[in-house]
């Protein structure tokens, strides 16, 4: 194949902890490489927009740190817009990239996808701050997402406890409950609720009335933004869009509250972690992770594996075909959110 | 005056991080002078209900890391309940009790106030997590509020700048804006809303448009629940109440986030930072200021200081009459938030 | 198999975050299948010595927190001890154990395996916090001890930068180097030294003199208890016993920064991170990497999978033969190693 | 007097967390006021060599939660060096600063204070980590300190205690106990030495023996790097000094450790924590400190308050004279010791 002279990366969607860590780790072994680094701004949009400038160690070298992205990110998807990929191609050619690293989630990873079968060599690193793309155990950001909330559930036990209050704490997942399932374990909530399973509000209720009936006054219901009820119509109430047509934060949380207030009796109050759980530095774990998965997507690119991304899988990070991570929501398994319900109540 | 065998004490009013530490070391000064302690439960209601259990050493030694409060915590006021003063008088009679220490705010302090005035000794220990009493420099549990706060700013500064997006972050505090201050001076908010001052909304969105106008597209809002404004009615939309008529906590930045949208066009997101402003692990300095203002108490006790309180002055624990503390709410002063605005924008 | 009525757990070896949630899952999961459970003290000199109390729920409810383990631990091996095996057998059956879950590393499965073999069925969960345990990805315990690595080399970046100096970072690991490369990776440490590869001191000053040439006149070095290295002689320095004649923590980061400092005249520091690094409560991922292998281990338990552990295997947890875990000692790979190579300088 | 045009700013002595939060209010005052600002670098050291560079708001920005100092610091005495005070003198001329903020201890406000006199006019901002400056209630630094080594402690309390073994655990402050009185305060030490009481070492081991009594097996030590004793020579096993001939962090844990393991035979380990105590993130405590401190120190300039000081009394920064300060060393009062010693044991 043709030999790689110069790169551009982008990030694309929404912001997750580690973003910076895989930019860096880019340019750090594009440099290796003897490669120039174009920044893409905004992601797509910056591709729309010829919007990017050269990328060198001193930008990069302090930056793993830093939550966000140093390079902005955007919801753009050039397959969306008249002439969009069209213009792209031109763009990149203009811009001489020889291959993009596009970092991103389902939506960004399949405009790579696409990008590449247009003659636009493309590598993938997939993020998520929901840890729900397929092809890969875990994406960077995750855990400390997850951190964030069970540290918040963790404060919010001692204040319940001291009001004997019920607390419905929201956390992050429209369509995946794995944060609320993970941090509603690490946090000991005496429930959960998921976008997976359609829980009972009654018979979390039965539960807050056996806590009491054995002395328990208060408890922590950790409820995932997407959760579905089976008993209970959470649509009207936490449903709303912003000016700009995205579902809003929040709502499902302040809904549960409600109800659980209204057929128990017992004084409950709500929570929603909103976007203090995607902001901030990353865990080290999520440094790691995209350490090595921006490390992974430089050598593929030396090595020509196109329209693939960097996975983890198990100890290594291997090369696997975009198409297999979006190709499916990667929700969580009844299985292990039966390992939760062991410790309800 | 009488010699002391027993004491009580008790918690009252919304719970904060150092209340363990207060009661820990009273437990371990009244130990040490030989007295037996009484731990009293849900503040004044456990008056009302002769609700109480010995405190040992070891009831209370490993206490000080912990949030909340051992004793639990109550609004409950006896002096809005018929008789209720009596009541507390005849069990604290009951209960052998010939000092009690009350920990709590201007409602509960007040009520140790009149009860000394009526026969039952009390010495008193100001709690506000809000820092909104007079005759204290700082109260316990205020740091601990004001670092999770401003740990959470620092969290949206990286995910707002990603995006380009102006976050309104509502911080605890209905008539007084300290943390808000506090917590918006640390975390580098673009603009802070009090209750204090009334702010112009149409002022703060001049400031995004100035900070766009220079390429700085995003922004960070810090309100206080109780914030004023002179150009925006947020009363509708954001002073709800629930099933038990308190005033629901959120509200006002949701409301601010919609109006600067609405009037500047940029995504606008909002973050309510609620009840994890409560909870959890006190910091070192409420630790230790929870543990010194306890040991004061305790020797308060000793030398017959009645109807006064331990209260922080520079760097001394001194008493000071109840009186003081709550004849007025301790707002912050003008020249205290003006240091605020030159950071503004 | 025999029916379980009854199950011992014991936790041996080095303290790590986690034990709790993995006792914590073993006796939640034991109770719902109807078992009594034994809490056996200070590892397997509670077999010995007939040790043990029952655990119930109440008992472990809110443990998921505390770091350390509520059982104690010891390092006695019975194999070591005159009629030891015999005299655990002996004490099981008094006991009336059907099955012990025993948690802890290469030394405590090994017994486990054995004592297997000669009748007590053991099921093993895996514990190190060095990760160096083969037969499964990831330990728990081990991220939390990352995190707080990788959080003090942050620390140590402002103070070393703001006063010219070598700052040498000591990290726990006396065979593997999987603590410190991963918190070097994820500290941006610019330079590691590991147990696995014999690193030079003259190459590590000579990028600490291109670093001066460049104007950075600061660098943190991050090195294993355990690491060698190719031109210099530790040994004598930093391989001192205690009264106990266990390895002493430390002295390698002080010789190596003495060393550093004779041969560069730059003024060089060493901190040790020693015991802070295994102590206090565990991170969100090793609350639920504990709490999914105490869960499993009750499962295998059940299931009569004996003289296998409980082992995390990329998303799943699986059960493995303990002798897969105990053969050999799990170190980085070159190929890992070399990744943080790119960062160096 | 003069009208100001120019001002200069430079940190001196140790780093500390928050310089840069005073470094930050002090431009954007001069801002305010239309003031250049020069930076100057390493302390009085930039002053003798001409070594300065304007400050911009743009430099300032972000550093609110960046630890250690923008402007590097040294310990440079002019007054040491030959011809050093004109030098200074010359180069402010030079420079064309009308006045120069100085922010520092004892050291640096003292070289500030004999400038003024001189001709130079200087305002200080008391800076010590120690906390042992006269004259102001707290420093900034101090309570960052502090959390980081009260965070330490917790973690020890769970591996000493699941392993039956006392910790010592040494803290910053060689001349006051401050940190060490605090940290372990907060931290439930079971001992705290300081330098400014003498401890005996028998007493302590005497604690250790009836804690054992009573099955409390583990402890643990807090000791300033200062602490003296009444019956242990400390002196030739811990007061090493590094190739510059400064006094080496570290060497009375180790061998408090050793003489308390040789006297009770309990197994004892000791943690440094030494630079992790200055290093990171200031904590909003000291965020909102400096930058009052530094919005005062730019108050006085304008005001002509030479030779003074901004000074933290009570709930107000108040200008005092640099004189009061350094005049001498601010140590721990018994009667705040005693507090912690109702805690011993």
């Amino acid at each position: 194949m043709a030999e790689i002279k110069k790169i551009g990366i982008l990030t694309g969607g929404g912001d997750c902890p580690g973003l910076n860590a895989v930019i860096r780790a880019v340019v750090y072994k594009a440099k290796e490489y003897g490669w120039d680094v174009l920044g893409v701004k905004y992601g797509w949009k910056g591709m729309l927009n010829a919007d990017a400038s050269p990328l060198e160690i001193k930008d990069v070298e302090n930056i793993l740190p830093m939550g966000g992205t140093i390079l902005k990110t955007s919801r753009t998807n050039p397959f969306k817009v008249e002439g969009g990929p069209e213009k792209v191609l031109e763009n990149a050619k203009k811009m001489g990239i020889d291959c993009l690293v596009a970092v991103g989630g389902e939506d960004t990873l399949g405009v790579a996808n696409k990008l590449t079968k247009m003659g636009l060599n493309c590598v993938g690193v997939p993020k998520t701050i929901d840890n729900d793309l397929g092809a890969t155990d875990y994406t960077f950001g995750y855990q400390t997402a997850v951190q964030i909330a069970s540290d918040a559930i963790d404060r919010l036990h001692t204040t319940a406890c001291s009001h004997d209050r019920v607390i419905v704490c929201e956390i992050m997942g429209r369509h995946a409950g794995w944060m609320t399932v993970d941090a509603g374990m690490a946090g000991s909530a005496h429930w959960i609720f998921t976008p997976e399973v359609k829980g009972s509000v009654e018979d979390c209720c039965n539960m807050l009335r056996e806590r009491r009936g054995r002395g328990e006054n208060y408890a922590i219901i950790a409820v995932a933004e997407g959760a579905l009820f089976s008993d209970f119509d959470v649509e009207a109430a936490s449903r709303e869009t912003d000016a700009f047509g995205h579902v809003k934060l929040g709502g499902v949380a302040e809904a549960l509250a409600k109800e659980i207030e209204k057929r128990t009796r017992y004084e409950t109050r709500h929570v929603v972690l909103g976007h203090t759980q995607r902001g901030g530095t990353p865990m080290a774990y999520d440094r790691v992770l995209g350490t090595r998965l921006g490390y992974k997507a430089a050598e593929m690119v030396k090595s020509g594996q196109f329209a693939m991304m960097a996975s983890l899988r198990g100890e290594n990070i291997e090369a696997v075909p975009i198409e297999e991570a979006v190709k499916e929501l990667k929700t969580v398994p009844e299985k292990y959110y039966n390992v939760t319900k062991t410790f309800f109540g």
